[in-house]
Parts: structure tokens; C-alpha cells; sequence
């Protein structure tokens, strides 16, 4: 908690995929029993499952973890950017530990488990009547955020404290036997904070990084953009200090999202990135360590502007284009199940001298 | 066998889904604790699951099946149309008996199953070495198929049985409890006539519809636009003939995938359509009975332009686009787990009123 934040040290751990399991990949690819490249991106994505885990054929994606990250945002109230009232954040967060929302079914069908993690959320379960683990509040750094249209997010303190959680819970999945990893989010306004850092980072006006969010109407989205547009004005000269803009322009969950990413790529563990807040984050974790960014794959592409013009500005291609803008893990999960079809293809398929099948004239 | 095929029945017995459990599925997904519209495609998806069972919400697919219809096709042999040697159809067929292919990993990790019908494949299995069950055989009516260039493919006989095989498989399949089913293929040439029956049904030029296949180059292009610039000109006047159509430039793989997209359609079950030929076979079987379309949705999207014309024809979007051209139903198992995660977060996903949470402020 108190020695001070060493990026240089972080960057440092990052390395790079396994070139060599990703040329095995390609040289057993050639000799599955079907016509070279018939199985589409499928034979991109299992070459990326070589490299990134260093091993030709690629093992079963068999400890999937979607740990999500919940915080309010004090955007959200000041400014009303959003289309649910701020307490919809803590009883998400309880129906995430009741198994009830969208990335709980997802993740029970894909084998995946959901980790809740409190990092900023504005209330005080007892309170509401609720008995929740201690393992869900421990890393909380404070109850919401300043508004980050008049005020920061965050002290430097609580921005550096949220970071270092991001990266403990990383090495804790890690250690814990996590082949994959995944950030979900939640948070009533997290994706104003994240138009922001996609709007500063990706040099984009206001305007064109500020969507419909949760399915806000035209006046909200007014405001919002007013928002977004007045915290950009005030994280512009943080832009080479990213703690600082986590914590002047970010927030908590923000905070622990990207020091989980940077985490997850020092210890050589994929990522399935989800929509716009985790993509946010993505892009200020590359800007500290832009190897980190070869341990990614993207799951979605979100309706969210933001998201679209970060996976650009990284390069990622999505797996899956299909209208999803609800965050929480749920756009990786819906494409998880075609990385580990392209990984148990290369893994299982007969080679034509097993199966006994010509290969083409040539 | 014997008593003439009676079509008109058949398109009697093809009614359309359950309009009322789609009503139902739409007013569950609006109280699911999410924001209306936020899981974008999966929604529609999961009303149309919905639909085609008549149950809302919709049953978890338990029992998907895929039918692989094997076949060979003269004009691979005298007009020399594929990358790959005849002989690899049964070599195939073998290796999809041995679970190598990627119809079966793909099947295996969805928990689906797979059956290999011949129809056509030039082969006698007992010279190969090779045991195969009666099961597999039992619907064969020809070996291989006339030269669709400059002969019919099937006597009219032979494509009505082969039409009544795919009838009766798909009864079969659904008296054993399939709730959903994959028409595969295997078949070394059989882009080609598929890509006449797409050029006829949708009205496009040879070369506009004649892809790369299994990987030809271009002097097998060129070779292979040929044999289907001439077998259009044969097929051209039995447009409103379909039976007489597949026998002319069909074949026998195709003819028993147009029976059985059409039986299931009958029997109430719901199918994903996968590459080019099921999707020709596809455009056939609604050319004879318009309102089996609604009983299919699109697996994948393939780099063969005839099938983009036949999913454009038929209007319909498929789940994934992923450059996939394999066949075998691969296209549509990649698809699978989309819908089946579809159907998951309208069954089992906590309503506002259940898990405590508000709804916007409207």
C-alpha cells in the first residue's frame, strides 16, 4: 500500500507471446484435414492461442474468469448522464452475486466463473439489508467518485491504490490456475469516464466518442457530452501521466481495470477484452506498456462510439459484431466459445497422414 | 419408394412458427435486468428460438444434430473443377467416422452429434479396407453423378429418392428427440453445381457465382465457370421443376438436403443453414414451399459468393462472418453456441421486479 508505484519495473515484465508455438501452430494448421484457410479467422485465432501460451497444440480454455469491477461515478448524479439511477450499481452488484444477470447465465455456459469486485460503489450493503462476502468490498478505495466535469475522480492515492488492487487481483487469478482472463465492469456512468480517456487518447472530439450508453435520450445525451467535454478540458495536460489522468478523469474501477491488464500480460495470461469501459482501459494500459497489448484479444464490437475508436486506435479486430453494448464481461463471453472452437480445432483435428486423406495436387 | 412424390402435401404440412411465444419472448426480454435493446442481436435471436419451439422461454438445445449428406459429382472428374482428387470424398467420409474431421471437434465441443449419410460417394468401402455401418449407406442411390456439364446428374428416379431420403432422415432425426438440426456436406465438386442451382434461382452470371471452392486457382476457375456457364444453360428451362432441376444439375446430396430441410421445416424444427451447398439446397426447398425460410437461420457467412447470394436471396443475416469456407456444417456450429447463449440470458437471467433492481426512470 505505501511503497511507492513502480510502472518502470511493470513495463519492464512484459514480454512478448511465444513466436515459436505461434510457427508450430502455423506449420500443424497446414496439415488438418481440410483445405488451407478454409476455417477462416478460426486459424488466426488458434495461432494467437499458441503464442500467447507458449504451446503447440494450445491447451483447453479450462479456468475461464470474468472478474468484474463495480463503481459509481459521481458524473452520474451530478450531470445525469445516464439512463438508471445511480443505485441500480449496487443492486446489479447483488444480482451479480444471486446469479441473475446477463454475464452470470453467460459464463455458467461457457464454464467461466464471475469474481465481483467493489472497487467504488456508492453504498452501504448492510444498509440495504444485504450480507455481502468480504471478498467482494476488499479492495474498495472510497464510495463513488468526484464528478469529473468540476472535480477529480479520484486523489493520486486512491488512483495508485486502485491500480495496485487491479494488478494483485491479476496475479491472485493467475496463481489460482486463470488460463484466461476477462474484465467485466459495472457501474451507473462508467461509460462517461471511459469516453473521456478514449477521447483524450485517441485525440477524438467529444461529439463523436459520446454514445447512447444504457439508452439515454437526446437531452441526456446533451449533458453527457457537455460532460465529457468539460473533463477532457480537464485531463488534456495529464495526457502523459496516466495514473494521474485515472485519477483526475478515470475512476476506481477505471484504475483497477487497467492495472489488472498491464498484471495479467506480466504474468503471460490472455485477455478477452469487453466493451467500452474495459476497452477504455485497455488503451491508458497500453500507453504505459504497449507489449501488453499482444496479450489481448478483443470479444466485441460495442454500439458504443468509444469502444469502436479504441479497438482501432489498438488494432484489434473484434470476434464478434453483434449490436452488444451491455459491458459487464458479456460481449467476451459471447465470443469465447469461438476462440476455444479455433483452439480445439488445431488441438483435435486428424493431420492428412493420420487420417489418411490426400492433400491437394500441387 | 415407389408411390409418386406428392409435393403439395408436403408444402401443406409446412406451417409457419408460433407468433404468440414470439409475442411472449419480446415482453419477457423487456423486464431482464439489462437495458432494453443492450444485448443486441442475441435478442432477436432469442425470440426466435422462442418462435420455432413455441415455448417462452425457449428450452436449452439438448440435442442438436448434424446431418452430413456425402456425395460425389462427375464434373469434378471430367472438368477437373477442385483443388482436391476425387477420392478425397471418401476418404473423408472415414475420417468423419474416426471423429477426426472439423465437424466432429466442432460438434464434440458443443455437445452436438454427428451422422454421415452417402448418398453418392464413388466408392466401395470394403475395396478401401474400410468397415463402414449400413446406417451410413443404407440411403445411397447412385455412385457419384453424371457430369452436370453435358449430362443430367441423376435420372429423375434417383432424385426423388435421394429428396424422399432427406424427408425420412429428417423424421427420424426429429423422432429421436433433435431440437435442432445442421445439414452438413462432404462432396469433392460439389461447389459446383450448387453454385448453378444459386445461379439460376437467383438470376446471376456464371462468373459472379463461381467461387475459389476448396482453394482452385485460376486456370480451375476458369475451367470450372465453364462447366457451370453450360450446366445453367441445362438447367435453365426446369427452373419451375425443382425436383427435375436437381436431378439435371443437382445431385444426390443435394437433392436429399432439399427433403430434409423441407421435412424438418414439417416436423416444427428449427435448423442452421451452413455454406454454400446447404444454402443452395436451401434456395430449392424454398422455391417448393416459401414458409420453411422461417424455420432456418444462417450459420455463416462464406467466402463462396453463391452462398452470399443465397443468404441474401432468402434475407437471411448469419450469426458469424467469418471468412469460413469449409462446409461440413462447421460454419453453422461455429454458430451454435451464439444462439444457445441466446436462449440462456432469456431463460435464466433474473427479472427487474425478481432480483430488486430498478428500471430506468421512464
Amino acid at each position: 500500500m505505501t511503497d511507492a508505484l513502480d510502472l518502470a519495473d511493470l513495463v519492464e515484465r512484459i514480454g512478448l507471446p511465444d513466436a515459436d508455438a505461434h510457427a508450430a501452430g502455423a506449420a500443424r494448421q497446414a496439415r488438418l484435414t481440410k483445405p488451407a484457410g478454409a476455417l477462416g479467422r478460426l486459424e488466426e485465432l488458434s495461432l494467437w492461442l499458441c503464442s500467447v501460451q507458449g504451446a503447440c497444440p494450445p491447451r483447453p480454455l479450462d479456468r475461464v474468469r470474468v472478474v468484474l469491477f463495480a463503481g459509481d461515478h459521481g458524473v452520474a448524479r451530478t450531470a445525469a448522464t445516464s439512463a438508471y439511477p445511480p443505485e441500480v450499481t449496487a443492486q446489479m452488484v447483488l444480482n451479480f452475486l444471486a446469479g441473475g444477470a446477463a454475464v452470470n447465465v453467460l459464463a455458467r455456459q461457457n464454464g467461466a466463473s464471475v469474481r465481483v469486485v467493489d472497487m467504488a460503489v456508492d453504498a452501504d450493503y448492510a444498509e440495504l439489508g444485504a450480507a455481502v462476502p468480504d471478498d467482494v468490498t476488499r479492495y474498495r478505495v472510497r464510495r463513488s467518485s468526484g464528478s469529473i466535469d468540476r472535480e477529480d475522480a479520484l486523489t493520486r492515492e486512491q488512483a495508485e491504490e486502485a491500480f495496485r488492487a487491479g494488478l494483485r487481483i491479476a496475479d491472485e487469478e493467475v496463481d489460482s490456475g486463470a488460463d484466461l482472463l476477462i474484465p467485466g465492469d459495472m457501474g451507473i456512468g462508467s461509460t462517461t469516464p471511459s469516453a473521456v480517456l478514449v477521447g483524450l487518447l485517441c485525440g477524438i472530439d467529444p461529439a463523436r466518442v459520446v454514445g447512447r450508453g444504457t439508452g439515454i435520450d437526446d437531452d441526456t445525451w446533451m449533458r453527457k457530452t457537455a460532460a465529457v467535454r468539460d473533463a477532457m478540458r480537464r485531463g488534456r495536460p495529464l495526457k502523459g501521466d496516466s495514473i494521474g489522468l485515472l485519477a483526475a478523469v478515470g475512476g476506481a474501477d477505471l484504475a483497477a481495470t487497467t492495472g489488472f491488464l498491464l498484471g495479467a500480460a506480466a504474468r503471460r495470461t490472455p485477455v478477452l477484452l469487453d466493451g467500452v469501459v474495459s476497452c477504455a482501459a485497455a488503451l491508458v494500459a497500453h500507453r504505459i506498456a504497449f507489449r501488453s497489448r499482444a496479450w489481448w484479444l478483443a470479444g466485441t464490437r460495442s454500439t458504443e462510439p468509444a469502444q469502436r475508436a479504441a479497438l482501432e486506435r489498438l488494432d484489434l479486430d473484434p470476434i464478434v459484431d453483434y449490436g452488444l453494448r451491455l459491458g459487464e464481461g458479456t460481449g467476451a463471453l459471447v465470443a469465447l466459445p469461438i476462440l476455444a472452437a479455433a483452439g480445439s480445432t488445431l488441438r483435435e483435428m486428424a493431420t492428412f497422414d493420420e487420417a489418411g486423406v490426400s492433400d491437394r495436387e500441387s
